[in-house]
């Protein structure tokens, strides 16, 4: 396996408090966005909290999708880090709709250390939401917001360099 | 637990290729790297690839804790991610003297979506060497580097505001 991949955080924002407190579905929610992913599943973990939520991690042979849901705020934080050739924008589109997030938060950071160089780069941070999307441009003179209509994030999305 | 989480990414590089792939001790480290972050662990899972490298997780009350090690490249993908009280950087602290790593790589994003407004904000992205601090800040411009003398690294790295 490529020591060099793509890690996405993603903030679910107003999703679905039902869906957020079922953990047989976001299981077969992350899962399905495993494979969607294109990436192998080794083994997974979910676990429900009392009175609610649900943490769980599909452990995956090109690293990890996580997932910890706050069915109260309709809230859930997700990562979604692949190696190799996998595809993590495809495990969010399943997410995304799974979840019935009205607002997705993303950030895009790539990762993978051989050389002594700093590894870590992130390519992007952006809100997708009904609006369309909004691109968080970080700088040292803050933080600059952009929106923009409606389009593959991957295609504009691009800060901190 | 509340909905508002601190996130450790890190590369940790040259390391011990044999700490590296022992399944035992990586799972050992992570959780002791739990216990030193004051969480609570929920349960774990690990897995060992052929011919080499490990992946697992460690998921606690707080969110999770997560490794993949490449042997080969003497290296470790981890990320420490802790809402509530945890304290990501002394799971840090764990692991870097665990694997014996001679350079670290840091991004630090704060996490948590209450309110429409964006959540995630990359509050430092640096390397620890034995040459002292490397801030690494991000701008419109490039990435301009910036070494320092060593000093915790909370108190002096703050990127992207």
């Amino acid at each position: 396996m490529k020591a060099t991949g793509r890690h996405l955080l993603v903030e679910y924002k107003n999703c679905n408090p039902l869906v957020l407190n079922d953990r047989l579905l976001i299981e077969e929610l992350m899962r399905s966005a495993a494979k969607a992913a294109d990436t192998t599943i080794v083994t997974s973990v979910f676990h429900p909290f009392f009175p609610q939520g649900i943490s769980g991690v599909v452990v995956i042979e090109e690293s990890h999708l996580s997932i910890h849901t706050w069915p109260e705020y309709g809230y859930a934080a997700v990562d979604f880090f692949t190696c190799g050739d996998g595809l993590p924008e495809k495990a969010h589109e399943v997410l995304k709709q799974g979840l019935e997030a009205k607002t997705s938060e993303i950030m895009f950071v790539n990762r993978g250390a051989i050389s002594e160089e700093p590894a870590m780069e992130m390519v992007s941070h952006l809100t997708e939401s009904e609006q369309g999307q909004t691109i968080h441009f970080s700088s040292l003179r803050g933080v600059e917001d952009v929106t923009v209509e409606d389009k593959p994030f991957r295609k504009i999305a691009r800060a901190g360099k």
